[in-house]
């Protein structure tokens, strides 16, 4: 006979204490399976409660998987599979993941352990990181675009926290068509889709245009989180040489003469790593040889609205009549990252195409955040921070020169003053040690730099190191050179 | 000789004055390229203005490519190509953009058009729509959610708009982990990585486990957004059929014995499209099947807190005792999609695979959003929300089912009774006219339902309809149950 006691005064309901006190009874074996159970009229008269609270817990006790029958004729009691518990759990799992990884996952694997050390500051190391290309948060308009996000919220209600438009919010959309006009690209609303910041973008496109073994041709040394990407979709990379000023159009040309790549990647602003920008003449004559070829042009303006020296170079699409021109663009670079919002203009069918893809990868972008950050740009917060941006770096970027000029022994290292931006492309006078040896003993130093392979698409050791002063005050990277010179001296000592 | 007039009492700067007679003067072929321009100095005398002036213009004529040489001797004109403009753009472009794309992503763009179609109801028409899963916004704590974007703003400070941890906002992940301990299912944050909602986590999944020609399991019918993902990374889908009592184990284990899909695919709750929910013992015989043929478990519960009738069947995940299930949880379809929050939960190893790819992919999820969605749960409104979701659609589907009881002719069509959820699907009894005569004759009795084919792989017409509640109140459930009632009769009638 089952036995069970029901504490009517215990704040427990009782019907959780009948399934407590059964289920406790299966698992310590009382009852075993095919064992019968009174029906709830039996077990409810005996304990004197209601039938229906008999009935709630034999179906929950079915629900849990005590009770062998369907719904209705909860009798028979059943061995259920035992919640996995982290005791029970076994330490390693069936599934072997490096196995079941397809190779080009298995390899985007790979890469990421080779990237994380360099993020492995610990909080109490006195390390000035003159790495990582993300912005100085000391600048973000927090307070303006916390009020924005109140007005989307209030202006729009509740429905902003719906899905919305595949292609991203309609406003911003054409504040970015209207934005881009600025920089002498015509463009309406339809020629763009939101996407989660720039990367997220190039993967739409690499998603579009490349299969395994198809052909792209891109700037070495280029965008590092490229690669990898590049990597994934098993694309052929076609390595462009860069000349000091931009990529090397003779060697494109070559290329072309042979090969026909699904579209040349390039970053004609502050290029990431090397910060060269190209001229009017070389974005001509790249987008004349791309046109002749009808090879598409993807042009990164990631940091477009950081031209803070001397004038402004429109870029590449501005003069894309053939409509060859996929740009990427993104808020990320000058605004802040966190909001995750880019964009990708092209054409309306090529657009159109990528939108699908989104479509089936993430449905939509956050519209309310694309709606705050509308708010933010139509009430003048954008333009008013890049102002003030351009103030900040421009003042940030001379203190790094000088202090480059200054503390950097001669002939131990070459580099180029960029026009904008936050990157500085450091070359060291071969021989060097290894790159490997190199990052320690900057690091014994008290400096972090992004160290050179990861830029090329061989990914191997080069006398090259990226400087980014996008996280740092003046002062931060006043010592952090002062500290490089102090490592440049004892390696180029070394050398000799 | 060069003709130039400076107005100093003109709003413009004098070097844009310059600037804009000489690229004037290019413009209209004055001057022709090769031609010489004067030196700063002789041109600053002759305006009567200071040389930094004309300095000024010939850097910016130089940026905008009016000038031949590098910076420093601006000497000679050359001609630029002109800025595309609406008017000189040519219609069609140089790509193809068809022939441009691969074929997978070529097809998921012919699926995109076919689905886009539903979507088009115009604001005039009087349409009930029984179609999308969205959810009714007039139902969203969008106050309390737009206070805890501002506590989270506040309390964390700027800092939370920059990049953050790739795999998800720490405080977030706990509590997700939390969360899930709640449904019998024993988790740490490190077995978490958060998502631009499930459809990026499934993204995520194909991109590290499918290659073209892998196996892969899925419920037919099933989730209709996987299956062109599914087609875009050339998986080779197995259906499996569903019963009514979920996914066919019988064909499971057969198809086990001759195949190893790189994973099942299943729903356990209120299946998308066809509402049933598995008992317990199902759950366990699945995951028993799977553990056995080594195959991972992909467990979307996607409504895991929509269990509004009856109680509660934990996930299979609670009895993962081999790490063989990969979970995927959103607050999509119970709090709002537009936060575009989700996650997967996994075998750590597994979740550090998935985190290197959606780092190569997107680099991160907003902090700022998943902050604010963790101050929303910290503060108790989750709980709260679901409470209240509970009560609403708990009525909404009692009235939509008395209503189909009511209103659908007898012996027209067949359904089953969801225990939670959205959804219910709808069987008619065949024969019926093509789906897209039934779609019109649905649409002109006023009410949008979603039509059959999309749920299964092999996306051909047949007689199920999904009828999906979430974004109507019990008024317009009612009515659009009574229309569907009267395209019915007239549907019954014609096969007659």
């Amino acid at each position: 006979m089952l036995l069970l006691k029901v504490d009517k005064a215990s704040n427990a309901p009782v019907y959780r204490q009948i399934v407590g006190q059964i289920r406790d009874l299966v698992d310590r074996d009382v009852l075993a399976p095919g064992d019968a159970l009174p029906s709830s009229r039996i077990l409810a008269e005996k304990l004197g409660v209601n039938r229906s609270t008999v009935y709630n817990a034999y179906q929950e006790l079915w629900a849990l998987g005590y009770l062998e029958s369907s719904p209705g004729s909860y009798t028979r009691i059943r061995r259920r599979t035992r919640i996995a518990t982290p005791d029970t759990r076994a330490a390693a799992g069936l599934i072997d993941w490096e196995a079941a990884s397809t190779p080009a996952g298995a390899e985007v694997y790979r890469t990421f352990l080779e990237y994380r050390p360099e993020y492995r500051v610990r909080a109490d190391e006195d390390i000035i990181n003159l790495s990582q290309l993300d912005l100085d948060h000391r600048l973000f308009p927090a307070e303006e675009f916390r009020k924005c996000i109140n007005l989307a919220l209030l202006h729009r209600g509740p429905k902003i926290l719906s899905y919305g438009d595949y292609a991203g919010y309609a406003p911003l959309r054409e504040f970015i068509a209207q934005r881009m006009r600025t920089h002498g690209v015509a463009l309406s609303a339809d020629e763009i889709l939101i996407t989660n910041g720039s990367q997220n973008g190039i993967d739409l496109l690499l998603k579009m245009l490349v299969a395994p073994g198809t052909p792209v041709a891109v700037e070495a040394p280029t965008y590092a989180n490229v690669i990898p990407l590049l990597r994934y979709y098993q694309a052929r990379i076609i390595p462009v040489p860069m000349n000091s000023d931009g990529l090397d159009l003779t060697s494109l040309e070559k290329i072309f003469q042979s090969e026909h790549p699904a579209f040349v990647y390039t970053i004609p602003n502050f290029q990431n790593p090397t910060g060269i920008t190209t001229s009017q003449a070389h974005r001509e004559a790249l987008l004349a040889l791309c046109e002749w070829f009808r090879v598409p042009v993807v042009e990164d303006g990631f940091e477009e609205e950081m031209k803070y020296f001397g004038k402004v170079t429109l870029p590449i699409k501005s003069m894309d009549r053939q409509q060859t021109v996929i740009y990427l663009g993104t808020f990320s670079k000058v605004l802040f990252p966190g909001v995750r919002v880019g964009w990708i203009a092209a054409e309306r069918e090529c657009i159109r195409r990528l939108t699908a893809l989104k479509r089936f990868c993430d449905l939509t972008s956050s519209p309310m955040v694309q709606a705050s950050l509308y708010e933010f740009c139509r009430l003048g917060h954008y333009d008013r921070h890049i102002q003030r941006m351009h103030r900040v770096f421009r003042k940030r970027m001379q203190v790094a020169l000088s202090a480059m000029r200054r503390h950097l022994p001669p002939g131990c290292g070459e580099w180029m003053e960029p026009v904008g931006g936050y990157l500085i492309w450091l070359q060291l006078q071969e021989p060097v040690p290894d790159e490997k040896e190199l990052e320690d003993i900057f690091r014994r130093h008290g400096v972090l730099m992004s160290p050179g392979r990861r830029y090329f698409p061989e990914m191997r050791s080069r006398p090259f190191f990226r400087i980014s002063i996008s996280m740092l005050d003046e002062e931060e990277i006043a010592e952090g050179i002062r500290r490089l010179g102090r490592a440049m001296h004892e390696i180029c000592g070394r050398a000799q």
